[in-house]
């Protein structure tokens, strides 16, 4: 495979909400979105209401490039730096984002969501159901990611 | 946001398997996979191995591009037609794939998992950890999927 191929992508629909950009992480355990499909997309959603949670895979439309490959989790020096690729943040070389969704209503071309972290307006590029194959009973995470559970108020990823 | 936006993703490393394509979807729950970071991109592996399991995404490359957007689940009649968002086939719109993945090691830039139903050779696009957030106790799934588990030799997703 040559590196230098490139992939791209189109949008399929758009992510609504009425959280602000600057709520988002902190709400985003219950906040509830609106996700659009386009109408030449929707023959895709035949059988989605079946499912109770989906994955969303959304662009990081407004995310800078990122210029380091390792980062303090969340901007806090009191945490080892990570590589990007070992936290969830919004700067990894490609910029997609990733979330498990509960999934509360489908009308027409309209997914009503729970706990789709992503701002207003972001491109949506996939839909996947979540199936029992995507469960990891008691997944194994880093010292410092148990840890930041721990401080109160601290409820970003 | 405009529909004509694109997105363009470079690959960051590439999937080696010994198992040939045409038996990744039987043996997809055992398979053991290796996957090579390119060196311009280890620096973002720092501390993932403290991470049991990861999302892997990739882009399906020698998937055609789909002609529809509903299909027969694994093109088995018996079962109803679903759209493509509703299952995890290679034909969504943006051919890109996403497993969860065991972490057995790491080792340089090169990462040995478990259960990643990708072919040899597939560009890697992404990786992200997989921690308790991702878990969902017990996710819906339309009786299609379920009834399918109980056919014999039937492991396909």
């Amino acid at each position: 495979m040559s590196r230098d191929v490139r992939i791209e992508l189109q949008p399929i629909g758009v992510i609504h909400t009425d959280v602000p950009d600057d709520e988002v992480a902190r709400r985003r355990r219950d906040m509830v979105s609106t996700i659009e499909v386009w109408p030449e997309f929707r023959d895709g959603l035949l059988g989605i209401d079946g499912y109770s949670h989906l994955f969303v895979l959304f662009a990081l439309h407004r995310a800078d490039a990122p210029t380091r490959l390792t980062a303090h989790p969340r901007g806090d020096t009191s945490r080892p730096p990570q590589g990007v690729f070992a936290a969830r943040g919004r700067n990894h070389p490609n910029g997609l984002g990733l979330a498990v969704v509960e999934l509360l209503g489908v009308d027409g071309g309209r997914l009503t969501v729970r706990k789709l972290d992503a701002f207003d307006g972001t491109p949506l590029i996939d839909l996947k159901p979540y199936d029992s194959y995507d469960v990891v009973a008691a997944p194994r995470v880093p010292d410092w990611w148990r840890s930041r559970t721990l401080t109160p108020r601290d409820d970003l990823r």
